[in-house]
């Protein structure tokens, strides 16, 4: 590590700018969901995943993959989301594994309500703000990393195994 | 809002690559930190703040700002910090509205081993994938996301005055 590359003037303003555009955009939408519905972007987040899946449920390791979240954060998570009512949790009959999250009609009824309000924050915010060839060259970007941390993740496998 | 404008493909594919990438990115620049250095990424971030202030001192609502994040979410955090010797905090004397936060001799110590891990993980894992065009309009949708989510706080600011 004696021969650091510190980031230039132009790498530090992309990588500043992506750190702050993300963490104003999560207090953003955060704060709007709190507002408007009730719901954290976390509670979002989880009742999204859900909603989207078959029959409303989800095994605890998938959504938390789908998530990337920590299984201990998700579980706690879900604990709190369960006593307010927005989601069930049921043993798994076919395997020991784990729990499965389910949707409640009443975790149905407050993501329908905030999808609506949600898409406009993120159309507001975001979206909206760019041309489609910004767009495009985020989607790359966002291809491109996501590859990326993929085959870093499974090389930290390989040598830890 | 009976008239939704949801997402079409190409503005999801962009939405999604966004918060992947960071979900990703931050998990896995945690997961490092952590691993070289005993640090969190948030660890990280406070301790890079500070170290970079005059004297290594910031008043917690300075420190809140340029992190965006709760007051109480940093002052949970900082007694942590506090409890394990990487920062101090001390009564502001001319000043009633809080404390300073400061970096301990300790913190300094593990930021300075830290940054050259940290930044070779983000080469690694972001920058060196990406083309000086990628990361200029990267750096350019960040600066107008930034400046459109200030109109907006503050708007809503003005509402609620």
């Amino acid at each position: 590590m004696a021969d650091v590359r510190w980031l230039d003037d132009d790498e530090q303003r992309a990588w500043r700018g992506l750190m702050v555009m993300q963490d104003g955009l999560a207090e953003f939408l955060d704060r709007q969901l709190r507002q408007c519905c009730g719901l954290s972007n976390a509670d979002y987040q989880v009742l999204a995943h859900l909603s989207e899946a078959p029959e409303g449920r989800l095994r605890s390791f998938e959504l938390a993959a789908l998530l990337r979240w920590e299984k201990s954060r998700l579980s706690q998570h879900l604990s709190r989301m369960e006593q307010r009512g927005l989601v069930a949790r049921e043993r798994c009959a076919t395997d020991q594994r784990g729990a499965v999250a389910v949707i409640t009609p009443h975790g149905t009824d407050l993501i329908e309500a905030a999808a609506p309000q949600h898409v406009a924050d993120v159309r507001s915010a975001f979206i909206d703000q760019l041309t489609p060839a910004q767009l495009g060259v985020l989607a790359e970007i966002g291809d491109v990393v996501r590859e990326r941390l993929g085959t870093l993740n499974r090389n930290r496998e390989r040598t830890r195994n």
